[in-house]
């Protein structure tokens, strides 16, 4: 099943667009979650973990997809990395579609070696075996089409995807991804490729394996490549912390509810810092983080065509 | 000591500007390597740090810097990039200078995690302690500045470098980096950028720990580049079986012979599957990386200013 249709299916059953972003930050940990753990990168590392995984039974039932952000994981070295491992499998086990996010970028048989990586399988012991079994990757397109079409291979091999950075979240975006040449900005031709690269990656539900990471802080540049793109998946970040609104989202989703899911890293899985949850769930981490999923579905389906998914 | 600083000296002392890419890919490693180790992804991790070890006992005498492809590590799990770290640490216990080849990048918070999980260090059990001990990191500039800014601020207080993609060395390079904005290709924005991100971060060779990756393949924007960035080190991959030349990186260098390193990767990993090489040392393959090693070094001096690094 391609992976678009797969996580149309996903965002159908669970009738939201919701995708919960684990970062995991030691300091932000909940308090006297770290005391738990030995003091050493191990202990760390076992740290992030568990919290990776009880975060996930909270979430997984309620939302179609989860994103780990890898940076967060390669701060605590091997057994970092271990970690993230073992977390994406616990996510796995409990059903939910995982995004890597990685941001990879690179050329020929290294770009290869990190979908095969990521998405794949490599050669072992005279067997093809998946390292990671993540579902998706995020890949940036700076070095255009020879970085992208060997991740956009494996990828349609696998049943995975692929979403590539098209217009970013945050303030200093506009620096390069605003540069007008030829008439439109380089974002636009960004998107432009990615059409091609997409070109016969198209599943049952019209949606394209390959997909685009488009920011909610830049609604206009949303609405516009929304129209541009039709059939592209559009991952979502910067709902929350970054500024990004249901309202301001709402151009990304065709009139089914479909064709957007909506990162929240932060804003979920540290909701027990945000004052009014710590207060309603109090010695109650998950809880908080509970009600920090359901606030943000219920805000998608009021302000934008998501609502459509519960009819 | 500034990292630009640390990099001149290092070339100076071993009189070449040579960077040995190790970039481990199992199906190439020497006949009969892989099968001193079980078939399994532990053991295909394990043949990969033992010929990246082996590969440094030759190289790290004689070059000044080594750039590990974090690509072909990932793609053996936790496993793989436990022999990253032990390959590493050979590395720096061996004195060469260690560039980590992840072309990360990322914004605020995350690329600040990326920055200090490779240049820098991570709270563990109320002390800091560096979980990678690279010496520079590659990244992606297609973020802007709020993509870089928290690499070179690691950097600066850690004394390590940053190289940013400028202009890569792939054939589709052109496809956005030469789009023409403002009178001007998309490459040379990101150098101007670039040179704003080095500003203050001078050492006192007169080079930034501020860097560019500026492929070999395309030798009229290397001499553009060269003459647009005085004082910014060039890392130039490219060279040998990606077809850039000696001659074709000449402009790269200033009159000393300074401010760039060339990478090869495959060409001197790989030298053994060379014919001539492999004639020359049957049985050996260690000999014939060591050979590559020294006619690289011996073609760079010859048809570039690096020979003054001779006088």
């Amino acid at each position: 099943m391609n992976f678009a249709d797969q996580l149309v299916e996903a965002v159908r059953r669970k009738r939201n667009p919701v995708v919960v972003g684990i970062d995991p930050r030691p300091e932000e940990l909940p308090g006297g979650f770290l005391d738990r753990f030995p003091g050493d990168r191990a202990g760390v590392a076992a740290a992030l973990k568990a919290f990776g995984c009880d975060v996930l039974d909270v979430v997984a039932p309620l939302v179609p997809a989860v994103k780990f952000q890898s940076a967060f994981y390669e701060a605590y070295g091997p057994e970092g990395l271990a970690a993230l491992h073992a977390t994406v499998e616990h996510a796995k086990s409990r059903g939910a579609i995982v995004l890597f996010d990685g941001k990879r970028n690179d050329i020929g048989s290294t770009a290869e070696a990190y979908a095969r990586a990521y998405l794949g399988k490599v050669p072992i012991g005279g067997a093809f075996e998946p390292p990671w079994h993540a579902d998706a990757i995020t890949v940036n397109p700076y070095l255009g089409t020879d970085g992208i079409t060997p991740f956009v291979r494996v990828a349609a091999r696998e049943q995975k995807g692929v979403f590539v950075l098209v217009r970013t979240s945050n303030a200093s975006a506009r620096e390069f991804q605003d540069l007008v040449a030829d008439g439109k900005p380089l974002y636009r031709h960004v998107a432009e490729k990615l059409l091609t690269w997409g070109a016969g990656h198209a599943g049952e539900s019209g949606y394209n394996l390959v997909g685009a990471v488009v920011g909610a802080t830049y609604p206009q540049e949303l609405a516009e490549l929304r129209e541009a793109m039709p059939g592209i998946l559009f991952l979502v970040p910067g709902y929350g912390v970054q500024g990004g609104t249901a309202k301001d989202i709402a151009p990304a989703f065709d009139e089914h509810g479909l064709g957007a899911i909506v990162n929240n890293s932060r804003g979920i899985t540290f909701a027990y810092e945000r004052p009014h949850l710590a207060a309603q769930f109090p010695g109650n981490w998950q809880g908080a983080v509970e009600q920090a999923v359901r606030d943000m579905i219920q805000d998608l389906a009021a302000n934008t065509s998501a609502g459509r998914l519960r009819d």
